[in-house]
């Protein structure tokens, strides 16, 4: 029988403050939980509805829980009647292991933040820096929007520009994009190097734009008078072109 | 002055209910109401704050409210101090005037719905064909996340498997995305036609994929595993590949 403190402190994860007290993420749904066995990821709890193991037989070794204290514990409207409770891994040292390293400045949006690091995981990318600004990656919303990708992308958060102008001096790569820029469907070379995506409403900051080697942008089309794309959009559109 | 039955029906805009019966709809945020403001839409009733119209006072047309008003007649969490009511414009026929035209087969999210838009007139495109059950364009979410786009593109909802394979019949162009398909980065040929993308859950549905004439796949790199790509990702990639 899970017990009333237990229901509460996992509703307490909802909020930033009680996941850095306690040093804990929740993780919902089938699919998702499927991931999270299948990762490094230390699960500290498994609860899931007689409903969903009537179903899923298969996660037996979740503990049965009522629909009354899922909904409690659940941060979705509709609770898809599993959820796990999962260690923060600590963050250590920054060690890319993939040709492009995806750098973010300020993503503010947790759905933007989480589609980022599922679509770089889509075109190879295995690593991910972010500006100390960023949403964090333990936000339920950024949580759901990696679809999974999350236990399988390493992401760091550091301080932005003093790392990339370290990056820079060791005369690595460093592109991004601006509105203005050289055209990325014209770049000839594309080697390797940091890619970086900045925030929704001001995009790469001041403090980041002198770290740049490469400044590109994603050309407009038919005369067209949008001022700007999605942050998310912006960096698949880059992500997809450098990757090919 | 406002009186308390004009911003109770301007509250009940957030309800897809109220729109549909009184037509109306409702945007919010100074960019926003700019864009409203040149386009051909119909301001039925534009209303600031004074704190906003301090700060801005070319808006002097607004009708002045108080901040407890605004925030009854708000949908978002932090009102941005303008606010219009807008007529819904009649559909009418479907007359694609872009040489690409963008189909939505059950996009579900207001977000990605707008994000849709928004990348579509950035590549040029001017036309959104949409099936039936996609989400209402006309939702505060969807409204916000085309950024001003929903101004300037026309988006129409029908029966899309049947405006499809008319198309197809036609001789069109039907490009769909699906998970196996041609290599998107090695087409030869991207001269005009439709471009599908599918629902977040489903992808495209068994009822449109007859109506493709070109399936076509974003390949993944590096040994990825991710299962899919976002719904409003994959269509700006195909989008920027299509129309480079």
């Amino acid at each position: 029988m899970i017990t009333k403190n237990l229901v509460k402190q996992v509703a307490s994860l909802r909020q930033q403050k009680f996941r850095k007290e306690l040093g804990l993420f929740v993780v919902e749904g089938r699919k998702m939980v499927e991931e999270l066995l299948r990762s490094g990821f230390e699960t500290v709890g498994l609860y899931a509805t007689q409903t969903f193991l009537a179903d899923y037989p298969v996660f037996a070794e979740a503990e049965s829980v009522n629909e009354v204290q899922m909904e409690q514990m659940s941060g979705q409207d509709t609770p898809p009647g599993i959820l796990a409770v999962v260690r923060i891994p600590q963050q250590g040292e920054i060690e890319p292991r993939s040709k492009f390293v995806l750098a973010l400045d300020g993503i503010a949006n947790p759905g933007n933040m989480g589609t980022l690091i599922r679509t770089a995981e889509w075109f190879g990318i295995r690593d991910v820096v972010c500006s100390m600004d960023c949403v964090e990656l333990w936000n339920p919303k950024t949580v759901q929007a990696t679809m999974g990708s999350l236990f399988r992308v390493k992401v760091w958060k550091t301080d932005l520009p003093a790392f990339l102008q370290k990056a820079k001096s060791e005369g690595k790569a460093v592109y991004g994009a601006l509105l203005e820029g050289e055209n990325l469907f014209q770049m000839k070379e594309k080697p390797e190097g940091f890619i970086v995506i900045g925030s929704e409403s001001h995009g790469i900051r001041k403090e980041v734009l002198p770290c740049l080697t490469h400044p590109i942008t994603i050309p407009r089309m038919g005369g067209s008078t949008t001022e700007s794309l999605n942050a998310a959009v912006a960096g698949a559109i880059i992500l997809a072109e450098m990757t090919r």
